[in-house]
């Protein structure tokens, strides 16, 4: 175990994780977990990747809502909308995260879904982060791939569940996570197949089918795993409940929180960012028996 | 591949599924499809188990709906309750596969999913079939099995497509079938999170999320796995929009529907199952692509 997870600072953080694996992977110990229920579960938005000023998936909104916005004027009176049209980080920072993912719902619908994986495709290939001036996609936490990775040598199927977009996700999640699309949940948007004698295609509706946060974690993982998790990484109170469902199983288990502590490597926030604020975690992660890990502290390095 | 698929008699329809899975398993051939794009998607009911004269879980909800039906006096009133109530089968036969399942989804509304599977599971270990008399869970079929495990060890991840409760056929799937909850797909009620200080349990709903039969099997297919399945395996007209969905793809594909036609050794049965009827398959099943199984003529040998 000494040289598993190098990005990660010896510490009390990477040795609860390497301790955790190692007593449910142990034959016969009193700890053990048959391998088919070593489910992980990972939030995606700033647990694998960085998701501040803003989540990736609304830079990519922003590049798309002109065009929305002139087939349907009446959006541009909705907050969200206004706040994209006029590129106002600040106005879009103050809303929640329900209200500032409804336009990067919205804003795909009529497309099928190999056309908007296209577009996603494009444009991920290209954009980059205001900040760190490296690709969105460069932006992944390079701990974070140790950690899926070490957990799959160990028998684990890992999941992403993600309050963003699950068509988006799924975009990128096997190449940059090793995570297949079917181990991807998310929010989602309605579907309607249409069939003709050559075709059948999934068209994305407007209306959002599941918004995948905070309880609807914990049902999604429910509907789309049936399984408990035994294991799950989140970063902010939208992940609370997943961690909590988590734990309430027999056995050993364990959840993780990630605080964003770390404004020279990365960016340090919490309580204040109002979309996905880390306010209660802060308060009850102990009473919760969640564990806290500090970028700062825990990770020696943060990109990959 | 002469001593595959052994419970499949020598004949065309052995020989294109060996020869499809030949074809994208060939590495450098034309067909070569890479594992992780290798999706297989089976219906349950009448496909992998025993559908006639009425779905497994019909049964087992005829054994729950009394106990419904005194808490709620008002549901006596509705077709399929009152036909469930008086153990009438014929009056269930002419009922829509909806009608039909709503109360089995209605009868366990307030239990968590580890009460349901529970109760499930406590049933299916000592209920009968009452045409074939032995247990429900032993009325599966021994091509399916083979076939499920052939495509596996073709590197085919195998997923369960079923209209019948996701929770109730997750409580059998693994044992019976190998197929893990994960990789089955089902109608749904909604669910609650009931987080307590010590607990946390999803809560059935009496809210009916998703049916998943007909168009409804692609879009589900395309929110739970996000891949377009390369094979696909039905038998009813339940099962079209799923099978050409499948065929609708580029490269190799193969799309089969099994024809109940074997009076003898299971039942005879087709258009007039009103409850599931295999209507447009018989009709179209050529135009679109699809290839016809006949229990008769191409399965050796039926129950495992």
């Amino acid at each position: 175990m000494t040289g598993a997870l190098p990005s990660w600072n010896d510490g009390d953080r990477r040795k609860e994780i390497l301790e955790f694996v190692a007593s449910v992977t142990r034959d016969g110990g009193a700890g053990y977990v048959p391998p088919a229920e070593r489910i992980a579960v990972f939030d995606n938005d700033g647990t694998l990747w960085a998701e501040y000023p803003l989540y990736v998936q609304i830079y990519f909104t922003l590049s798309e809502v002109e065009r929305l916005a002139a087939l349907e004027p009446a959006l541009r009176d909705k907050p969200a909308f206004k706040a994209l049209l006029e590129h106002d980080l600040k106005a879009l920072q103050a809303l929640s995260k329900r209200e500032v993912f409804e336009p990067a719902f919205a804003v795909h619908a009529g497309m099928n879904i190999e056309q908007f994986r296209a577009a996603a495709s494009a444009w991920l290939a290209e954009a980059r982060h205001p900040k760190f001036g490296r690709l969105f996609t460069a932006c992944i936490y390079q701990p974070q791939l140790e950690l899926m990775d070490y957990l799959r040598e160990h028998g684990f199927k890992v999941f992403i569940v993600t309050g963003g977009g699950i068509e988006f996700v799924r975009t990128v999640a096997e190449r940059l996570y090793g995570v297949p699309p079917e181990q991807v949940i998310g929010s989602s948007t309605r579907g309607r197949l249409e069939l003709t004698p050559d075709t059948a295609v999934i068209r994305k509706l407007a209306e959002v089918g599941s918004f995948d946060d905070r309880d609807e974690k914990a049902v999604n993982i429910a509907l789309h795993i049936g399984r408990r998790p035994i294991f799950a990484f989140g970063n902010s109170d939208g992940d609370l409940a997943m961690l909590r469902y988590t734990l309430a199983g027999e056995g050993e288990r364990l959840a993780l929180l990630l605080h964003h502590d770390d404004g020279e490597r990365e960016s340090a926030y919490d309580r204040q960012f109002l979309v996905s604020p880390l306010n209660e975690g802060l308060d009850r992660a102990a009473e919760y028996g969640i564990s806290q890990v500090s970028m700062k502290r825990d990770w020696g390095r943060v990109f990959a």
